[in-house]
């Protein structure tokens, strides 16, 4: 289908299945440190002293959290920027820049790597998508 | 418009609406219970002391959380997903079990049913949505 | 390109630079008031005892999951809606008033004005947001 740019739909597919990593992640995390959000999931798992916050669950959460605050804009900006018809080289280093700086920002943050690493990784993720919003931006107030 | 199948659209427009209506009863909720998030919302309720957390709105924050983490990269997989031209009545299900799991898990969750109730929806709502995913990627790496 | 109108798309591109405005001033937030989310950053910026929570970091927090819970589903919905080719100064009022109301929330929220303010601007942003997914609600039934 030539409204689906190749590179950029499987760039962006392989960010959505690493947010889903990252829940099951967080699943897994809780199930191992016993801490639920629910007197439901608690009392199925050994009971209500179980519904508890906990250190390594809410790293999990900051991390999932910070992918709903960059990554969904990014598949949004992503998705209209291919329907710029850019040129495909410009277009893949946008996207390869992206999927990198999230890897890496995932890896960071869940393995608590020392502090500029995550930082850095998010900024380098964060200026593809600019370029792509401030180049959209472009384009429509050329049409207006 | 051929763009946009009916169906897929009716059911993702319907899981946007449900998403709204966890939000107004958040809302109510908070209302109810004088628990509010901000100083500003507590005075104009009775005052400051109504600047506090509770249990039931906490549960209906992540009920809207668990949404904002699995409704919208659904929202977002459909769309590309339906580019592809897949079989209506394939697609139709795809969109009818995502939309039945997640309907299943906001009562479930909000209602605080059974433990697994919830856990096996949002895993049966996940299905279509990783079965999507690596259709996409498929596609993708076909034209690679 | 005659897929993305240019009017609408302006105002959801202000909108997702908006959102990273409210990213930056959070980050900015916490490395004034000294508050991290985690013990690696605040490790870097003087010592464990910044890995803590912080009234107005709170406020930034809420504001932004604010955006996720109502700027993503209208990023959506508005895109879909453009695809049913709808009357150009309809389109444009829609868009302006969901653009307005979250302007004015995110300052009314950030700056702490007085409460009624936030509330009726979320209201004002979502009811073009509900009048889109009922035209496409409707638009779909016509099709099935």
């Amino acid at each position: 289908s030539p409204a689906i740019p190749a590179v950029p739909t499987c760039h962006t597919r392989q960010l959505v299945i690493k947010m889903y990593v990252v829940a099951i992640i967080t699943g897994q995390v809780r199930l191992w440190k016993k801490a639920f959000a629910n007197p439901e999931d608690a009392l199925r798992h050994g009971g209500l002293q179980y519904c508890r916050t906990d250190r390594d669950v809410e790293c999990c959460l900051r991390a999932h959290r910070h992918d709903v605050e960059t990554i969904y804009p990014f598949l949004f900006l992503g998705l209209v920027y291919s329907f710029l018809d850019p040129d495909p080289f410009v277009a893949w280093m946008h996207f390869l820049i992206v999927l990198l700086g999230h890897m890496v920002h995932t890896v960071a943050y869940l393995r608590k790597l020392r502090a500029p690493i995550h930082s850095v990784s998010y900024t380098l993720a964060q200026l593809p998508c600019v370029s792509m919003a401030l180049q959209i931006l472009w384009e429509a107030a050329r049409h207006l």
